[in-house]
């Protein structure tokens, strides 16, 4: 799992900063899925090393413009890109008919299938290795943040000792991977558990934006490896914060503090913190950092790889 | 008037070069005119030297998203910088629901007058200053080309010869300015025109795109100082062109030439024509100035001074 974030202004694009968009690469697929799409967020994959043609879903927390003013364009030009396959997006009430009505306007026609989900709080997607689970934040509009969870693996299973434990290969391989127990015809009891390395537990990452602090964003983010906070606001500015329903950047020290997570990288942050002003981005992370010590600072094209936990297969191998 | 090419790809952004939109400043206003807006519109005016906020009309060809998907943002930002006033857009039926649906979509509530305007062929606005027309062209759905005129300026009036020749200044002037004649107290007849420099010639700039080539095109392109045509593709591509109902480079050159402008400007270029393929720019090129040798390539962020028509007044002064 890597992460890219592909915009970390909110609401305008400055030189350096472009509006909200990230990338998540799934280490295990040459897929790639999109959180929000700002304006440009097309111009931004073309100078990052994600492929528009590998995207398969994207998830929208709300349908502020700086969060989908660059989906049209996206979607237009991944049906120019290579074999278009499929494309699966999640979002709030108000997103199918906005891009019902880009495309009638645009004369676009899609050459590829997309299909629009209304995502309600709960599972909003899942296969055999990834959950996508989202709740309601509190900002001006609906919008939700969204957790995505890797599936715990299950350990490798020891084939050698099996062989050596002259275990007949077949079906009670298969018993003993799942770490069920298995009674051999000569009447000794193996145990899987004691052939499987433990489980390897999976990675989750969560992304809140935008919203002022609310205890459903502490939920979502329980013991995340890592999560992603808006905090458009210095805590100097709270006021501003409260009035349009955002972050200050103690906010969402305050959620990674009470959700118990592994690391904070705020995002969405104000353009009025550039040089010249009284504030500046250093300023944000000191006030983060004084109540969540792990806290860094997106920027645009800044990329993470989420570590994978400590993989005791390989550990007692 | 300068002319600012801020995308000049059709279709999809390339690394090096943004979707349709073009920046028109006039020197005696601090005002800029926009043509077209693609997605990341905003982001190129942010990286010229024009401004956001001295944007006051914009006028758009015709509503494929490679032409507007930049315009919600724009506006958004428009109303976010500095004092906005009121902005007026021209273009083809279709343009003020999609306006109207992005913006209910996407809660953007915009602090200032916006006024869209549907255009007709024939004259689309008029000052003091400019006339701006417009006609349609052949394209895939309605689209109109544009051509922006400055009016006539009248030769200076040589206040120093009228005193010398002893004329009451007052309502005199006035006419004799205009170029009447006038019979003074003393019996004296004065032409106004042997007291006023020849009048300057407005310049001409004509803006066609989408469009196969077309009569239209030529009409309205007559004797420009310049016509910015685009050119999706090389001659050797005409099958496309006629397809797509898009110009080759040698149509282009032929509006030019038909049209007799002094300067052509080729824009809107398929990324196909990149290093690596058989065909690049330089092709396109060459095939356009062997009918029409005074043509130019357009490129993100060139920059056209429209030379001012020969100023006689200065000559002769
Ligand atoms: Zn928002
Ligand atoms: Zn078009």
């Amino acid at each position: 799992m890597q992460i890219t974030f592909l915009g970390t202004s909110s609401g305008v694009p400055t030189r350096g900063r472009n509006v909200s968009s990230v990338g998540l690469r799934l280490d295990m697929r040459a897929e790639v899925w999109l959180f929000d799409c700002g304006e440009g967020t097309q111009h931004q994959l073309l100078r990052s090393d994600l492929k528009i043609s590998q995207i398969t879903r994207i998830f929208i927390t709300h349908t502020h413009g700086d969060h989908i003013f660059g989906l049209m364009g996206l979607l237009a030009t991944y049906g120019l890109a290579g074999s278009p396959t499929q494309i699966d997006i999640y979002g709030p009430p108000g997103l199918q008919e906005y891009l019902r009505a880009c495309q009638k306007y645009s004369h676009t026609h899609l050459s590829y299938p997309l299909r629009v989900h209304v995502v309600e709080p709960g599972i909003v997607y899942e296969d055999g290795e990834y959950i996508v689970s989202c709740e309601p934040l509190k900002h001006r509009v609906t919008a939700f943040g969204y957790r995505i969870a890797e599936k715990d693996r299950a350990g490798r299973f020891n084939v050698e000792q099996a062989a050596a434990l002259g275990i007949p290969s077949g079906p009670i391989y298969g018993k003993l991977k799942r770490g069920e127990n298995v009674t051999l015809a000569d009447g000794r009891l193996i145990k899987g558990s004691d052939l499987c390395a433990p489980p390897e537990a999976g990675r989750k990452v969560v992304y809140c934006t935008d919203t002022v602090y609310c205890d459903n964003a502490v939920t979502l983010a329980q013991e995340a490896d890592v999560l992603i906070h808006e905090a458009t606001f210095s805590h100097q500015d709270a006021q501003l914060a409260f009035e349009r329903l955002h972050s200050t950047s103690t906010m969402a020290a305050q959620v990674a503090l009470g959700a118990g997570v592994k690391h904070l990288i705020m995002t969405h942050f104000s353009p009025r913190y550039a040089p010249g002003n009284a504030l500046m981005l250093e300023d944000l992370l000191k006030e983060a950092r004084a109540i969540f010590p792990n806290t860094e600072l997106a920027y645009d094209f800044m990329t993470y790889a989420v570590p994978r936990r400590l993989d005791r297969s390989l550990v007692t191998s």
